[in-house]
């Protein structure tokens, strides 16, 4: 049937949609959440697959109309009164194999990649991809299947490539504040020579990722070509995968499995070795840092996750090293992007403040990098990566990193507002929650409020005297400060005895 | 957050959804698809809880603007300009009783209420609901479940009431094309003098549900208050489930299986239990019809869900009666809203030409009623049931129960184009499909167009010679026409030997 487009300004940000009035839908035999095919009219035809909104009074789309959001509107580039032909489009064959999944069947590659490729074209409703998420959950993917996930992933979407060899990547499953050791060792391994196309992502529970961070310093914003171009140019970047296009599938299961709070471990597997793979990744080393506040609660299960994670690298034909670092309190003294980066700055100039912690774990992970893909010995790697880093190298290489990827958007400058919060009796530092200090970040106002979070004064194994300040929060407003001294109390990050 | 409201004419359909700016969304840390609570201002205070979508650009929604979608603008009357009060609303309790049933835990009597509460309310997003019917399909509920989902959808709901006993009531499981028996059963057993408030659904994958036939004679959109008024007056109805707003969480859950094609048993026994429950139905028939192109395939699986159904009935403390009916064909000889009235009338009129199988079949049920909940004597029940219809007493009460409920909305005549599909060698009719049957009916335009269908001119046992009809198509167009001659090559619904 052809109808006269109105354009409806609404993304759903995930399937195109348009809405067709109930008289046509009658007429045409449409139903709501049917598919549809719209296509231009006249030359250079093109179309997109669509899901059908009906709407059931005349006000907004009246009968030989039909309303098109802007995902539809941008992809066919309609314009106000353009006459598009829609009709009826058969369910993907992808829905078979889901129902197959849900049935306690084993998926092939050839399978997962239909899947995967009807989660890019946007021909999977998010009901459909919800049970997708949920049959992958309750029977579990086994590793040939995360295998072929992985590569489905890869293959439907952008990639970025390089001649050169090796192609070094580091990835942190996460769940520990501070910690941006990816802003130290990328320089390190870059200025001793290395490739690091280093993608990141941002906070989406944290109180920030490495890209929100490092948008304090330069754009992160990149698109392929200047990636390629900044890599190029220095051996290394430190991006925001968002922007880029690789692997947009996984994008959309992480964003069903998030309101769920669902972590499946295929998933996560699968999702974290398709961005590695999308960037041409040949070394890659995993750090997984586990605690009781950590994301992974004992070293029995980051055991566990290892060894996931090194029979996938061989699947896959990458190489992997795994590192178990110690999750048992945030890494380094700032939390929140702009605190972060002076630690940072701290660490790569040198600076006798710099939170040795964060330094001290930052050499450690670029030293195994150095002997894993960088054919140094285990003795001489430490040596090096602590050479490279307190020579000025390594800040050398950063200044021109940010210098390639351009200046931030913005200057951002710490929270104008303050407050300390004290120890309540003396003692020693036995702990510190990581949940607690994040949601406190979170708070104060990180990561939306670039200079908002908390700085820490005090870490486990430090004596404390009564009064003194344990750490101080930023924030740019009244009522966030008085949050944080809220939940502080509630919360209790410190436990000091 | 005080937003300014600008209304805009979508409709989601299911959960109620605003639309934000996305400089507002940075500023209140607000992301896609989390829920906000909507409050009006001043006195009179109404709030909803709805889901955010943020627009990226500042073309529809501005800063400062709130945009709102029907379901809100209608559950807090709003109008243009109106200033509304937002601010986050926690996640439902029931995220964390899904997750359980994912788990493989059995959920409660009280956390199932508590899920369909929050569907009612629509405090679960699709997302949300689709991962609960995930879970009961891939982790069947149990009869205790199924009891606790039954008596949760129906206290969620309106209820239908009258003081009368018994209250009868029928339900078949369908998959079988005419076999309109409600049409007949009701009129009989009102006419004895028993209590029937009826409600029948819409075909969805059929060619014609009770509510589509029925339609052709009487209003079936009735309001909860027009339908007590029938009842009272005349003992029974016959009217659309769909108005009535009963065990509404029912239909969302169905909304959510129909497009992968899932049939959860526990939510089909619970679905059409509280739908029961709902109008206070003492006494139950279900009629299983089993057959190879049937939706219950073998005389085994019918059994099976018989046990179900008896034993859920045990549980709600209902009585309930089982009877398993031929359905290896389709049962009269119209198909599609109108052609199935005319087979109705024939048989409620005494017609010569009424189908004898369905004029069978209903007695047959009418029988089992009388003897379940009438107090009849199975020798008798069935001479009854067969002299009020023969008499002209249920053709009468039929017409009491029509006028009662009012006229149709319009006057459906049969399709004005016809074909006639001809037997291509002579033989016995040995099987005729009833899901090759049901597609070609909707092929010629049934339910949508109430005069199109089929009309069988020969039944299972039935000689034909070449080139005698086997049916004849209705239509209003010649390319459904078209279709249908196409389809008949291929799908072949009638097996001669």
């Amino acid at each position: 049937m052809k109808l006269k487009v109105r354009l409806v300004g609404i993304e759903t940000g995930f399937t195109p949609v348009v809405t067709i009035n109930h008289l046509d839908a009658i007429r045409y035999d449409l139903h709501p959440r049917d598919r549809v095919t719209v296509e231009t009219i006249g030359k250079g035809k093109r179309k997109v697959i669509a899901a059908v909104d009906v709407i059931s009074t005349d006000k907004s789309i009246k009968q030989g109309e039909v309303g098109v959001l802007v995902e539809v509107t941008e992809e066919l580039s309609l314009k106000e009164g353009d006459i598009v032909d829609i009709h009826p489009a058969p369910k993907p064959d992808s829905l078979k194999y889901i129902k197959r999944k849900m049935d306690g069947e084993a998926l092939s590659a050839r399978e997962l990649d239909r899947i995967v490729k009807d989660i890019v074209a946007g021909s999977l409703s998010e009901v459909e991809l919800s049970f997708f998420v949920a049959a992958v959950v309750m029977n579990p993917l086994s590793l040939e299947e995360i295998t072929g996930l992985t590569r489905a992933l890869t293959r439907n979407g952008s990639r970025f490539s390089t001649k050169k060899r090796p192609v070094v990547d580091k990835h942190c499953i996460g769940g520990i504040p501070g910690n941006r050791t990816t802003m130290i060792v990328v320089p390190i391994l870059a200025a001793f020579g290395l490739t690091l196309p280093k993608t990141s992502s941002r906070a989406i529970t944290s109180p920030a990722g490495t890209a929100d961070t490092m948008e304090t310093l330069a754009d992160v914003e990149l698109s392929l070509e200047k990636m390629e171009k900044v890599v190029a140019e220095t051996g290394a970047c430190i991006a925001w995968g968002g922007s880029l296009g690789l692997a947009p599938a996984d994008d959309r299961i992480i964003r069903i499995e998030k309101p769920m709070s669902i972590d499946a471990s295929g998933l996560m597997l699968s999702s974290v070795m398709a961005k590695k793979f999308s960037v041409g990744a040949t070394h890659i080393l995993i750090d997984i840092p586990y605690g009781r506040s950590a994301k992974v609660s004992s070293r029995f299960k980051a055991e566990e996750l290892k060894q996931h994670f090194l029979s996938l690298g061989t699947l896959l034909g990458m190489k992997l090293t795994v590192m178990l670092t110690d999750g048992n309190q945030p890494i380094g003294n700032g939390i929140g992007p702009v605190l972060e980066t002076r630690d940072v700055l701290a660490v790569l100039q040198n600076k006798p403040d710099a939170p040795q912690d964060f330094k001290e774990k930052s050499l450690r992970l670029a030293a195994e990098l150095l002997e894993f893909a960088g054919g140094l010995s285990k003795r001489a790697s430490y040596e090096v990566a602590k050479d490279v880093l307190e020579s000025g190298s390594a800040w050398k290489k950063m200044q021109e990193i940010i210098a390639a990827q351009g200046p931030p958007k913005e200057q951002f400058k710490l929270g104008h507002l303050r407050t300390k919060l004290l120890a309540t009796h003396a003692g020693t530092v036995k702990s510190i929650d990581n949940k607690a200090i994040s949601k406190l970040a979170r708070l104060a106002g990180a990561p939306i409020t670039k200079g908002a979070g908390l700085y820490l004064h005090k870490k486990v194994g430090d004596k404390v005297k009564k009064g003194e300040p344990l750490y101080t929060a930023y924030a740019d407003s009244t009522e966030k400060i008085r949050h944080v001294k809220l939940y502080h109390e509630e919360l209790k990050p410190y436990r000091v005895k």
